[in-house]
């Protein structure tokens, strides 16, 4: 599975090894970023995701730890022009961002136009990659939007154009992560893709049912109470 | 006071010609944009406001009616780098938006980096005024994110880089537009600046306080709602 966490110490379901440790909110402070790089390092997370105005300094407190710095695009309302998500996902990468996590054009796909999404989509995927040629590219779909068809439209067009991922949502808009939605997700993509959980994950338990449902990665602001909660498990 | 709602026919308190009509919901398709432009010319309201990959076609329908295209900026986390925001106002602008309402960086007003603040907004008033220099700009400060100094700070430099509005809030954040928050808006900004008020305008008594408290322009997808009130009530 492209992308996927690698198989946890132990044989434990790997809750740890997936989590992409997130502050994605409008006040989230310098200090409030470096915390969570500290926390992401010392509890050995997959990631940490954070704002583009954020990700440069992220990106100098992970060096060389193996933590990646996943970053967003286009967020959370997927209602920009091509152009800008374009300089966005290039500026990130840049700057040090390992992963792009940009939002469908949810107006665009709602209009049935699914040219305009392939080739946005595409643009992002092009211009992330040309900075890096190691850099993934997750496109959110923001399910809670969503009807089930518009998802699979959302995830087929989002492999067309070359992403490596599918993810359920924003954290800010209606809904989160459900095993259901996952699942749509994962049958929806195969094994082409890896599939992120986002929105709303908050116990343990409910990661392991993400997982089971085909969960590769878990984006979440609770990493480190999930992580206490792994180690009280296993 | 600059770029202020002219005064309405009758006398009466101009809730109607203050209204920038908004949808900035991320699922809004294009027929919802059409419909939003449809009832901003027969009610005659100021403007309307869409997000970025809506403004060419709102211009498109708008061309010749005054009724103005607002737009935003770096929408609603005020969390992205300062080249993107740039590059989103200058589209912006080129494509037919009369006004940039634009997200204060937000993290960086916390980090108390007044220099990088306003190092920023200016970059996109002069983007924004480059692309046509009868332009607008206003600055959200997400009041409900921030202290009443972080506010008052937010202003200054909002002033300093030659914007012209000042408004409450993204309608996306906690809390919005009070008399009390207008007020302090406006006790920050004297008469150089506009004040916009914006995030759960619903009813026109409520609208007529923000009007008292110093508002200029009312944000609000209630307009419609809005406007037959103003039509009984006068």
């Amino acid at each position: 599975m492209k992308g996927g966490a690698t198989a946890p110490p132990g044989g434990a379901p790997g809750v740890i090894g997936r989590i992409e440790h997130t502050n994605l909110r409008p006040e989230a402070s310098a200090a409030d970023v470096d915390r969570l790089c500290s926390e992401a390092v010392t509890w050995g997370f997959f990631g940490v995701c954070v704002n583009p105005a954020r990700v440069a300094r992220a990106a100098a407190r992970l060096e060389g730890t193996g933590v990646r710095v996943v970053t967003v695009c286009g967020f959370p309302l997927g209602a920009g022009l091509t152009e800008t998500r374009v300089l966005e996902a290039r500026h990130a990468v840049e700057e040090g961002a390992r992963e792009v996590d940009v939002v469908i054009p949810i107006g665009r796909l709602k209009d049935g136009d699914a040219a305009g999404v392939a080739a946005d989509l595409a643009a992002v995927v092009r211009a992330s990659k040309a900075a890096n040629p190691s850099a993934l590219v997750k496109v959110i779909l923001e399910v809670g939007l969503l009807t089930e068809d518009e998802i699979r439209s959302g995830c087929r067009l989002a492999a067309e154009a070359g992403a490596d991922f599918v993810k359920t949502s924003t954290g800010f808009g209606p809904g989160g992560a459900t095993p259901e939605n996952v699942a749509l997700l994962r049958a929806a993509v195969g094994d082409r893709l890896g599939v992120k959980a986002s929105g709303g994950i908050r116990q343990y338990r409910q990661a392991l049912a993400l997982i089971e449902a085909g969960a590769d990665r878990l984006g979440t602001s609770a990493g480190v109470s999930l992580a206490m909660e792994q180690r009280a498990a296993t």
